[in-house]
């Protein structure tokens, strides 16, 4: 169990719920509205993600990430479809097998570079379409935020939607972390999505300062019918979902989320310059979002870990994970850089 | 869209959140904690379900009503057990097919009068163990309240855990309102479940005044293995963990969670006490805890629902539902009763 | 274990494969040919399939009937849709829950007399289309000839085919002995099936003198696409496909079906004449197929059985089958019906 | 489609049934016998299973080799439990992602050189046992011979035998053409099995002269429980059984299996020793049973696929693959040999 006395460097889901978002709880929190989301706090949450995405954008508000990644595949694939990603696609590595087990979906996992897919990747991936004997690849699943802090460029995306739509594939954008991918890159959110192509996405709060909240956001609806019923059938509709809605609406109506955002990418910058260069330590990934990645003696690591709570990322290379928060401090990040370069030493 | 200026009696989810709820969700709002589960909070919540369940007693925190259910049955058949139920039973009517679609169990219907299964009922479907044809059953699951507003004596759940025990069977108790039957037979949770030979319950806390959070308390944990990966697998499972653990805190530290049901069956009894010989209105089931049925004219219904939203439950019969929560007052009471009043009239 | 040194009325698929079929299949022993169905075999197969069903008509070469079901429902209903049947279906009662464990397929159980649905009992079960909480029926599954020996007339059929088109369900037939109920009214395959609004068959071979092998006929592939995928991952693919492919061509290519089904039929309607009327004795479904059904005395069964094999349909009620086959002889007929008179005095 | 005046090199299910197994089918073709696997025929088949594998095997037949390997990982992992496998297993490649559609089932995919894996490569796959997050391995699956013709010796299976067990995983082989393996190793079916540690098996018998009929061999049957269950609910249960059960009696009850499966490795032999060395010409793997792997020109292939099937198996390197069956003769190695060497010319 990690108990924590100080804010660490864990993941953004150790951190706190924003207040603003606390507030708007508290003021949900009166008469009776609608369940399972006939309620006017959902009404007004769909139309800022309809601000956001666009017009023609609709979105569901389910519980957790899993949950909304889960739910695009099943979707998206008909039953003998599958879905191409990278090898350390949250889907692949993090869920329990549920893509397979809840979906009944096979993953086709292409080769990645930080995380990242190219449209060669990919299309090597498509492979055997019309062959009874093999799954039909039906849904790229890219991750903005890639799981390892790196960022699709707007281009990078437009390709990668343009392969898979010219192949009749559809582009789903795991975005657990996308505010820090919009902020990253200085886009809207519309322009790294819907204007580069995606097709559906999974929309993350719950790093980003709700105390629970993601959506799907379908942005070509027509393409993935019956949604409301999978949502409920894959236990992800609330009853209460004001309490849902509300946090949404903190978030999205002013710029909530792009602040949470840009303040956690700011602390994972200042971390890199920080503790880049030295010796002993060797950043592993561009650093473009929330995420700095390194690789440092297992020594370290345990001095280290004593004091800051952080995970190691792969066993074998030595190489660590640094998150940072909507509230992760500059002081915290002074410290932690300072017992860094202590125990470096 | 139902949306309210008003309390109404549709449902116990269109409630607010207790205060003490709330305040517990921003006590809880300090520094980091460990994710998914590992953090104090999550564990003095499991301390709690131990107090009140027994201590062997395991309780696993969950989104939502489904998601608890689904769990139960995943985890309790394996991939050729079914499960048995009552017709009325929400798992049967009310979850989009999730039993069928997300565990691949077969719902085995027995006969049910006012939402309750009966020993014998249960037995009856109890057959064909051993043929290869068959699904072979393995749970009992009942719902407590029952999906009418009726009770289980501690009895009749005895009775039903020694038929399916003596037959190999677990028994689940869909707990959406355990509260409510605890406090409408003046018994602990414990002396109605473990203590009557329950082996799982889906454990209600958003239909009693929290923001939204259920449980699944495992009684028997070593029957049901591999819960935790089941949980993950299942989309259940909150990475924020702490803020579903502080709302059980608030509900089971002291008896608020007892305050809330005992309330709500209060105004039920209130309402059925007002209402009750009413000529043109006939109540349909006994009322045990915080719902009342009703068959009244369609044009009643009508008339009545422009100032009061509930559901109609059978179109066929004009039979209606009045839900009562734990934020119902004696003022909606009085008021929807002389309401309903004029409009027989 | 049921081991025979004479045929009895237990089942017919306790029967011997007709001699033609055998033959059929030495005859396709001769050199090499592709697999999976890339046969000249199983291309006249088709031929054969389309001449008595429809030009439009496409076959599905599977192994078994439950193959053959369970691939029509993954194949019609999408991930939130239900099935319609009757009680006794066999989908419903004899496949292990494989609808629900392999497909993920809720199935609706209307009422039904003598195996037999009606459009109004189908109709009742069309509702909360729209409610995203409930399943949503997308096809009406009734078996010809009914698990019970009756056979819909195609007035009948028709009227059910209407029904659900116009609530934009589809119809399947559970043809596991629609030879029988072709011979039965009198009629040819095609006007049983598409011209009685059928959508998609399960054509059944095994029970009528094959080897063992079955057939989907899609009668309108556009509405059920992806049907090789699913054929394949249903583990309904054979490799050798000639060899299932010839026994349909030696079973459809000359009236080979007709004689079969038909002497089966005349088997049991001559079983009804003998018995009949006899003391001690209720024939309990009208005897429309190759099947009779009746109700006589535990002490007479038991009496019986040790000569006969044939199976306690009800165990409560005493009801028994009878099941005749294509190489049931008349004097099979006459030992039986005389054994049972001896039983009954 | 392919359909041939000649015996090709595509698919040893491209070839014919050996004559003794279609007089086995005659012979069975007397008088009524139980279904589903309750007669005689079965009980000796049963039998000779038990002579081959051990007292203790048990044997469930199956209509195909998809069948066999689905069933026996739906009858292995628990929900939430995984498979390691080769990157060329067919469960990987050629199913149609049965595994993940039928039963739910990630396959955790290790690395492997000419389709064999080691017990470095499985251990590397067995991580995060106990992590919620992660899938759980299970079991490992092999096939034996491998889908690129190579053989596993008995003491590399005792290896891999050793390593799962050690942690914990049961050992499945593939063993669609195991009775090649068993004879490339010189060595009975138990040797390879049983005494090697391995836990369960598909043993196939279409590949080597059977009409059709693969079986799922338990060597530890109290490991993998409800497998009738499992059987009948995945579409493998025949009804009537005598005619898969009889194939295998005239398979097993001789040495029929050896003889057809020696003389498919010895034609492979023959025709590698006929091609080795042809300029042009590359085996790319141990001819070890009754593949045959090369890379030669695609014009070459072109060339050669006008009088002779085979498949390309990889269109990037121009890798072919050509499969000997129990019916190829030397004469077919002669002339197809001597064609390629004019196309290499």
């Amino acid at each position: 169990m990690i108990s924590l006395s100080r804010r660490g460097f864990a993941s953004d889901n150790n951190a706190t719920v924003h207040p603003d978002v606390l507030a708007a709880l508290a003021a949900a929190n009166v008469g009776h509205v609608g369940g399972y989301g006939h309620d006017s706090y959902t009404e007004r949450a769909q139309a800022l993600f309809a601000q956001h995405f666009g017009e023609q954008a609709r979105a569901f508000l389910v519980f957790n990430g899993t949950g909304a990644n889960i739910l695009c595949l099943r979707a998206a694939c008909r039953r003998w479809e599958g879905v191409i990603c990278a090898p350390t696609a949250h889907l692949n590595v993090d869920e329990c097998s549920a893509p397979e087990a809840m979906a009944g979906v096979k993953l086709l996992v292409a080769e990645a570079a930080h995380g990242k897919l190219t449209p060669e990747a990919v299309e090597r991936m498509i492979v055997r379409v019309g062959d009874e004997h093999a799954v039909q690849p039906r849904l790229l699943s890219i991750s903005q935020c890639t799981e390892l802090g790196t960022v699709y460029t707007v281009d990078e995306l437009r390709a990668l939607a343009d392969v898979v739509h010219a192949r009749g594939l559809l582009l789903h954008v795991d975005g657990a972390r996308l505010a820090n991918a919009a902020v990253a890159l200085g886009a809207s959110l519309r322009e790294i999505t819907t204007d580069a192509g995606v097709d559906l996405v999974s929309f993350g709060g719950t790093k980003n300062g709700l105390l629970g909240g993601e959506a799907v956001v379908l942005l070509n609806p027509e393409l993935v019918p019956g949604f409301e019923y999978l949502r409920k059938q894959s236990m992800q509709l609330a009853s209460k979902m004001r309490y849902v809605a509300a946090q949404f609406e903190a978030l999205l109506s002013g710029d909530l989320w792009r602040r949470c955002a840009a303040h956690a990418n700011a602390m994972a910058a200042a971390l890199a310059r920080e503790v880049e260069g030295l010796p002993g330590l060797t950043i592993t990934h561009p650093v473009q979002a929330n995420a700095v990645f390194a690789v440092i003696a297992p020594e370290v690591t345990a001095a280290l870990q004593e004091r800051f709570p952080f995970y190691v990322w792969d066993e074998h290379t030595g190489e660590v994970r640094w998150m940072c928060s909507w509230d992760t401090t500059e002081d915290d990040v002074r410290e932690f850089a300072a017992a860094l370069r202590d125990a470096l030493a």
